[in-house]
């Protein structure tokens, strides 16, 4: 058998997420169901992570295994014409027996997408918020989750986590075309953390808590205490992070 | 009364298009809708002109007339409030009594958005193609529909036009953000005009003919001599320009 791996983009909007699941309709289905039909034979993949319902992902990895030598351009081309509209494969990569697209991952990031005008183009692809919050705030306290390890107050509360523990390497908010977006990289991320850091560093940009109180917010362990959950339409997964020593070609 | 100019923007993939006719939803019965809500009596708009289902409009202008001044800040919110997301009204300005969204305009320009590469963040606002047409060729040709003024080759068979004289002041493709990009402005088009031109151009860049034989086809006012119609989600109608003397603020 040989391992490859997968790099893909989707618009998360009419999936529930990534995660195959009964009764629902996953971008983890899709890409198996088309794999099986190019393939003629059932194809199971092991994604990266996880993302929820209407969460993009400008790249997401994955891994399959298939006991023959994949032709590459062909390849490409006739799953991405098999595949709907909004699923992509953008690159197919052989990969030593042992790397696993979840567990081989160095890091994840995310960017999530904010707008203040309305604009019918980007509805899909960004929250479109009504006032302005102030990006010195808001990035003052994003330098403060670095200096956190355990996240619980930003997990979904029934989760089946051993433990809450994330080493974020960075997180900041920038202006770019017209829009706010907060980047944020880290080995792991919980369910629901980035929409819920989002969420609350947008509250401390209003003015509505001080930046310092975010150190409070994650000491207390409590979601409850935390901003609510910014919309998922704004939300791409955008990198997974490899060694370069996993790939064969 | 006062008579008030609206620039919109609308992404027109669930519209029956622009115009409003029975048992289909356009963009003018939303926007006429909405009006009437915020005016709280009904409001009829006058377009630029129409665009036709599932085609996108970065500016569109219509013209209505109230009996009270409308305070524009105010208006712009609640009215982007009352719209469904996918139209947006981007400024008002009063005009003169005799200005005319449609018979004031001086000329409309469409943008033609065409990707190469499969990418689910725009399989609604281009035309995916799987091909690479030349643009040294297509850019031959489109220089070539300048020196006509008869486009009933371009035209959609049963409609009620007088005429199929139009102006054409410009036309190129250019590659902007890994697209092709086709840029049209004329005093007035044809249905169906922009997207028969790219089309017929498109055919031209693959070689299926010659730049020169446009000149041909233009000639024969014959529809069934130019190409394909180019895919409804690609079309942009871009902008409509006014004399800056028909605006009283």
């Amino acid at each position: 058998m040989t391992r490859y791996f997968l790099d893909i983009s989707y618009k998360g909007t009419r999936y529930h997420g990534w995660q195959i699941q009964e009764n629902a309709f996953t971008v983890q289905e899709a890409l198996e169901t088309a794999l099986s039909t190019f393939f003629k034979k059932p194809i199971s993949v092991m994604g990266s992570g996880r993302t929820d319902t209407g969460v993009h992902a400008s790249m997401q990895v994955c891994h399959f295994d298939i006991n023959y030598e994949v032709e590459k351009e062909k390849f490409i081309r006739s799953i991405n014409g098999i595949l709907p509209k909004d699923i992509s494969v953008n690159s197919i990569r052989k990969v030593k027996a042992d790397a696993h697209a979840r567990f081989s991952a160095k890091s994840r990031s995310y960017v999530y997408r904010m707008v203040l005008q309305k604009n019918p183009f980007i509805e899909d692809f960004a929250w479109r918020h009504y006032f302005n919050p102030d990006m010195e705030r808001m990035n003052t306290a994003a330098k403060l989750l670095m200096a956190h390890q355990d996240f619980e107050c930003f997990s979904k509360v029934h989760t089946e986590v051993k433990h809450f523990r994330c080493e974020i390497k960075s997180a900041h908010w920038e202006q770019k075309d017209g829009e706010l977006q907060f980047h944020i990289t880290a080995n792991r991320f919980l369910r629901g953390m980035v929409r819920a850091i989002v969420g609350t560093l947008v509250d401390i940009g209003l003015g509505k808590m001080n930046p310092e109180e975010l150190n409070t917010i994650i000491e207390s362990k409590n979601r409850k205490k935390a901003g609510k959950s910014a919309p998922a339409c704004g939300l791409f997964l955008s990198h997974i992070a490899y060694s370069e020593d996993i790939y064969i070609d």
